[in-house]
């Protein structure tokens, strides 16, 4: 060990507090300033950082300089730039300064608002931002607190869908009446739910084979259709299985599909099964009237969640969950322990947002997501979602005219998904494969693939908050580029 | 609708991001320079904050200093202060600049490391981190990369236990052959474990009647006694249940208890168990050589789990999860979708952290743990957890000189269990209740408080990071004063 004493120290002293931060502001910001600089998919090897780095902790103090140096020498050369405006991969995580500030302030106050008492204007902020939130989408009032439901804040959508799978789950299992019918039950979604779904009943306890994955196809655009739902599950219950769950999504991760809400409504009430919707990414558009009969049928649903991570300005980590019922969420998740016992709980008059959640423990997330609509304003928040859309539209229409592309499924949000046309369809995974490797290894652009129906493409998500049109525009003459050198012999 | 048209806005430009975050910074050392202003536990009724915000959403944006102003008049009343020196409840979360520092490098780079390639720094200084972390704990090298093992960084201990959970609960089902065998499997905790145990059992499916709450008592200063954790494990046996998982605490939350790791570890070999560590509060004082004791036989454990959110100068959120099989997790949580296939991820040589966790999408905690330990630098940390024990030495002290007080449960670490000694027993609760609500409504202090073997007593929990020798002098005095008005015939 080093010979360094310790004396007194103040690790939140006001002043160094305030000078360090502006230091690191001003880092971030020239982080932003210089974004476009470095390669957008990062280019290092496995196991590059631990050559950088020391194997164990300092024993001594080190100062925030050398730390910001070690940041800049060896941690941003290893990042993948999400917040590039050349970064159109999975879908975006889209920063604001209003998100940023509003983590700033969670994380300096720093109070964990498990239950009402412990911090009664993080669960209070919370409830009424999650209704200015439903109500921006228009969501009956059965799903809001000034009406008969309510929601939270979670970190990803495969919490909400945990937290409301379990909520189903012992729902049923009480009406059923006994813990065994757990093998019984079946969770339902399409071959384009996100995977979380799966993962989420795995994790809840729904046999492996009770999870039912149904086929979509081009013919429906990739979109869930409502017979061959109702098909598997009536086999289901002639098998003696009980259906638990059905996920619906507007805006699927591969292909943004959207699943039919209003049908699948129905059938979900005719077999009493828990309807959900995940809206994680497409839920951000549908506060503009244009693309909110995506949204036509929630009235049936039992919960529907969003996240403002993704397509809302909002930093990590922000998901809303609605729920219709929320006693049976609660009913599910509560815990009650001597130590949290307070009055205002015991009154029944306040929510407790720890029986709502996975964690006991929780961070003032709606600080974030309050100030990112106040500083916004519904008005620029839309101006945002179209001006993304337009710019979907607008490279879409670069694809399309270009006899050498095709568009693989129908944009319907800021989502394309094209290819370079196969000369024979067996080649066309191993040519676009090569073009997206050309543009990504470029570091000029990052992009991802998808496969729908056997085919596969490429995904070019835009939505990043500083991409512009001249970004598009270069994207569209980088893909060009590179196909150049795609033959289709190679 | 507002008249406000929208046009081009630039909602990450990096000079008004820069401006914008500085005066965040001031606001928010503004606020510890006036923390001890506030009544530490917030003052307002339900519904407060409902009467003073609107219930929509504004249609234009507002700007910065109108949302700074209503955080300083709206919500900063309806804080309870974790941060304040005079904050003694639960557990504390200890803020800190280099903490904060971290949060907000990783709300700015805002990437989403789900796998080694979206991110690859984020995933590899995580992995750094935790062994790092480990190194300082002196866990035996099967717990780290440099070792046989791994870590991971979750947001609670919650989740943390939920992935274990599941990892033991497929394991053993995989054993079984069969999933129906899932209503047999048995889960193992003490009546001071957190309930968090209890909670994360339910949400995997175990049956809520084979959750075991073994009982502890004085006699063994509220730790798990080994011989009534393997009788109840025989009873189980022979009604034909499996031992699945057993939970031992260092530093439970009701009293700061410590569990006999090596005893139980044997029992959990014995019985092929899933054995896991929770040392949420106390695991931070096994840096220091004098606490290492009580983490002796980890070696046997098959998971660990500790908070640095709590007592480690680390702001929410950050859980430290070290396993020994980490193939065990990866085989119950990992997911495969198209869109994330990758080469890196397919040579299997780089960890994919969304195979860790319950979520897909997750943040660069690892910046801040990292910044946490270069700024302070073991040497600071351990003198971070010393002077914190030695305040509540010196506390324990003056509960110990007065002859009406007297403390519950000895103390271990920073947590003070004592109480006003009743002249009935039978009224030593109403008394103790009567004085903690006296001290918390002056709004000068807030405690919380337990009860262990049927005696309700007052918590006093050392370690807010601006906590200093004269606080817990004039929280003694405070106690002393409002306990002249508890006589005890009122």
């Amino acid at each position: 060990m080093g010979s360094f004493t310790p004396k007194s120290f103040a690790p939140l002293d006001p002043q160094s507090f305030s000078d360090e931060s502006k230091a690191v502001v001003d880092f971030i910001a020239e982080y932003y300033r210089n974004i476009e600089k470095y390669p957008v998919q990062s280019k290092v090897q496995p196991g590059y950082l631990s050559e950088k780095l020391p194997d164990t902790a300092p024993y001594a103090p080190e100062s925030l300089d050398d730390i910001l140096k070690d940041v800049s020498e060896s941690i941003l050369p290893g990042l993948t730039h999400w917040q590039s405006p050349n970064f159109f991969a999975y879908f975006q995580a889209n920063a604001s300064t209003a998100g940023f500030l509003g983590e700033m302030l969670c994380s300096g106050l720093n109070v964990v608002g498990f239950n009402w008492i412990s911090s009664p204007a993080a669960t209070e902020l919370e409830s009424i931002v999650m209704d200015w939130m439903g109500k921006m989408l228009k969501l009956p009032s059965s799903f809001l607190f000034s009406g008969t439901g309510g929601g939270v804040l979670h970190g990803s959508t495969c919490e909400a869908v945990v937290c409301t799978l379990a909520a189903a789950r012992d729902k049923t299992l009480e009406k059923l009446g006994g813990s065994e019918n757990i093998t019984r039950l079946v969770v339902y979604a399409s071959d384009q739910t996100h995977v979380t779904v799966k993962k989420s009943a795995k994790l809840i306890g729904i046999t492996k084979s009770n999870f039912r994955v149904i086929p979509t196809s081009f013919s429906t655009k990739f979109s869930l259709s409502p017979e061959n739902v109702q098909a598997a599950i009536e086999e289901d219950i002639k098998a003696g299985l009980v259906p638990l769950y059905l996920c619906g999504t507007i805006g699927t991760t591969a292909c943004g599909a959207v699943d039919p809400i209003m049908e699948l409504g129905k059938i979900a009430r005719e077999y009493k099964m828990w309807f959900h919707i995940d809206a994680a990414y497409a839920g951000s558009a549908c506060i503009c009237p244009e693309f909110r009969p995506y949204l036509d049928g929630v009235e049936l649903a039992d919960s529907i969640s969003m996240n403002p991570h993704k397509w809302f300005l909002t930093n990590m980590d922000c998901c809303c969950l609605w729920l219709k019922q929320t006693k049976f969420l609660v009913d599910s998740l509560s815990s009650n322990s001597e130590y949290l016992r307070n009055n205002a709980s015991e009154s029944n008059s306040v929510v407790d947002y720890k029986d709502w959640q996975i964690a006991l423990s929780r961070r003032f997330r709606a600080l974030k997501l309050w100030i990112v609509i106040r500083k916004h304003g519904l008005a620029n928040l839309m101006y945002h979602i179209r001006s993304d859309v337009d710019m979907a539209r607008r490279f879409e229409a670069l694809v399309v005219a270009d006899r050498r592309f095709e568009i693989v499924v129908p944009r319907k949000f800021a989502l394309v998904c094209f290819r370079l046309k196969p000369e024979l369809e067996s080649e066309g995974s191993k040519l676009n494969r090569k073009l997206l490797d050309a543009v990504n290894s470029s570091g000029r652009a990052f992009m991802t693939h998808g496969v729908v129906g056997g085919r596969f493409y490429i995904r070019v998500a835009i939505g990043s908050t500083m991409t512009e049109e001249h970004h598009v525009d270069d994207l569209w003459m980088l893909i060009k580029e590179k196909a150049q050198n795609c033959s289709y012999s190679n």
